[in-house]
């Protein structure tokens, strides 16, 4: 467990998330249920904006929507000033009827469709990320019916691949998103946006992995984004002033990922930045706007999701099992990514671990498994289970699989708790049968 | 594509279902669309219904819900005289909205939550399948505090593992459901059982795997299943009268499964019963009550999705990409279990195939793609894209992942259509946000 003031045992032997134990949150509100650490999601606010600052560059840290979107999470991340990048019409959507600025907000996606693309257009945000000639051509058409000039980036794929611990520098990039910096399609396309009255190309943007841990990565990245950012002011005769480099910082999740600290990631700012700032000196540009898009490392840790132990079966000479009242409905990053989750026995947090369990869901399926040999205690039914670092890509990747109800989010600060998101009730199951 | 009498191509080479192109069900609809072709559902269910009658057997062919489950599907199978398996409070909730009688539902699940519990007790559901004695204890208790009985069946592991072509024999089944026949632990349970007043033990349940072609499977489960149900009658003094030996009957996805057909159902169900018919001769017994639970082979083929391509993009010397505006939010099962679909270019099914295609969905992830190396004819942005054989789990595990809507359900029917679940609206997903 990646400790924090906020998520600690209290003298009990409880897990006590903001102030408020477990338990108390189980009584208050039932299982399975999303907890969120507000503080601990200020503080990553905190800490990405005061990086910046501190680096003294203009520009703006955009909140990934995808990893945890709901009004909610707007609310948070609007009052530290942050931007946020949507990829659709419903998360832009979400966005404004949590009143976030239209003009904070940056709209992502490899394949944009003409009623989100007019629904943003109707709402004035500040980007497009554009991705392909066709939403190019739609995303100008669309402006000139509307006798409208959007600013757009480019999504540029700098060849650069970053995961958690290594990276790889390749000229021949697979990925459904973006343009190649280095086989031309970049340099093709730019001609061609330039050829468009209604879009105005302001900017590249690129993002190069997830949950990276190596900030050398991020190194390479702007330091080749800088070079193409320049070449294109010279060669193609355009105005850029925006540089987005995306996201990817790593969080901890379990062994052997490194407990993340709030300087870990100011030290990521600080790298690009001072990256940035050298290559600007060198190429004698004017510095542009930069823009960072932390998603997951600004929700993630401070998610835990609460379960209750229901079943626990021991097959011998092969496995024990213990059953909670979720699974890959709540959380199906282990059966998508195999993704590993510290598990721990939330009322028990000082008895000696003595088994491996494996953590079942109750989903008729074998393979609805959050995790897999996890040390515990002595575990029996009705013990609660806490799964760590659940904000990011859990609830915004649940589903009604078996027909169960997506759980209820609460927020945590400061001893106080209070429902953020409703849980799911059976008739919300069948509102839309005719 | 396994055509059939209800998914053809037209004389105008348009790919048509149920009577209806697909380009009309678009315009009515839009895109992307979940279509059901309802006769192939009513020939399954026949097929599998006289399969069972013709054998003379008493029993019930039980629907799994899980596969496809809202009101619409439950009351397709209750006009043919199905029964239903459910395996939680949300698929029983549905199920009973739907008229659907609860005196033909079964439920399963290997954690069943004690809400769930009572809402089947006060439905008098038919038979809970039992999976742990954290269940049967929590099952009595509440059956006690009701002063009713419960009829239930056990979860047997009868050490077959079946899988597409081919099956294994284990003694060691490691799995989060049921007891294992081999290692000692079902009789044990079965003596539990009997202790317990309030639950009345009637029978054996076993689900072996999932899409089986290999017939010879069910012939060793029912084999041992029947042995074991003879054992019990014999040494634990129960009186069985029902066996359920599940389902796992495989369809046709894309090459090389085979191209299944309505004789192909019907002989699983003849190898089933005749090996049922042989055991109960040489074993001396009464011939059980026998249930089977398709679901995948009801609903799986008579699924089809149906997308408009939007953005084109060709990686020189790395890959073509057509992005469809659905993805892993409205079928995961690519992204989970690199399932592969058979993809057709709806409005030009006759037009040479020339190009292969990478099928990526519209969610900011790279791995969001629905198939890979497709053949297909020259794709533009505006052609309609066919996946074929998704009625079974994609709509069940759909998600709002991205805040993309979950797509209308459209039933057609000897050339009418009518929309059988709504497409979700914008509003829906804030509906529940505080």
């Amino acid at each position: 467990m990646n400790q924090r003031d906020t998520l600690k045992v209290n003298n009990e032997g409880i897990l006590e998330i903001g102030g408020i134990p477990a338990d108390v949150l189980v009584k208050d509100y039932g299982t399975p249920l999303y907890v969120i650490d507000q503080t601990h999601v200020e503080n990553m606010c905190k800490t990405f904006v005061d990086a910046l600052n501190n680096n003294q560059i203009n520009g703006m840290i955009c909140y990934a929507s995808k990893a945890f979107c709901n009004k909610y999470i707007y609310e948070v991340i609007n009052k530290y000033n942050l931007g946020a990048d949507v990829v659709s019409i419903g998360e832009l959507y979400t966005a404004l009827k949590a009143n976030f600025p239209a003009n904070k907000l940056i709209f992502h996606g490899n394949n944009k469709l003409e009623e989100e693309i007019n629904f943003a257009l109707d709402n004035k945000i500040k980007y497009f990320v554009i991705d392909s000639y066709y939403e190019l051509e739609l995303l100008d058409k669309l402006c000139q019916e509307k006798e409208y000039v959007q600013d757009v980036l480019i999504r540029v794929n700098p060849g650069v691949e970053a995961h958690t611990h290594h990276y790889i520098q390749t000229a021949k990039t697979d990925s459904k998103f973006g343009f190649s910096l280095d086989n031309g399609d970049c340099d093709l396309f730019i001609k061609r946006v330039k050829d468009c009255k209604n879009v105005n190309l302001v900017g590249l943007h690129c993002h190069i992995g997830s949950q990276i841990f190596e900030s050398k990565s991020f190194e390479i990245a702007v330091d080749k984004m800088t070079d193409y950012y320049k070449k294109c002011n010279d060669e193609f005769n355009v105005k850029f002033s925006v540089l987005d480099v995306g996201g990817g910082f790593g969080i901890y999740y379990s062994h052997p990922d490194p407990k993340m600290t709030y300087n870990d990631y100011t030290n990521y700012v600080d790298v690009i930045c001072n990256t940035l700032k050298r290559k600007v000196q060198q190429l004698n540009i004017q510095m542009p706007y930069l823009i960072l898009e932390p998603g997951r490392s600004i929700i993630g840790e401070a998610g835990i999701t609460l379960y209750k132990v229901g079943s626990v079966k021991s097959i011998k000479d092969v496995k024990n099992y213990i059953a909670i009242d979720g699974g890959m409905f709540d959380n199906p990053r282990f059966a998508l990514y195999q993704a590993k989750y510290s598990v721990v026995a939330a009322t028990k947090m000082n008895d000696v671990c003595t088994t491996k369990y494996s953590i079942a869901g109750k989903c008729c399926e074998s393979g609805d498994l959050i995790a897999e040999n996890v040390e515990l205690p002595n575990m029996q039914s009705g013990d609660l289970v806490a799964v760590l670092s659940t904000g990011a890509y859990n609830y915004s990747m649940a589903s009604n699989y078996n027909r169960n109800l997506i759980p209820a989010v609460v927020s945590v600060k400061n001893g106080v708790s209070r429902i953020v998101v409703k849980k799911q009730t059976l008739e919300d199951l069948i509102k839309n049968d005719v």
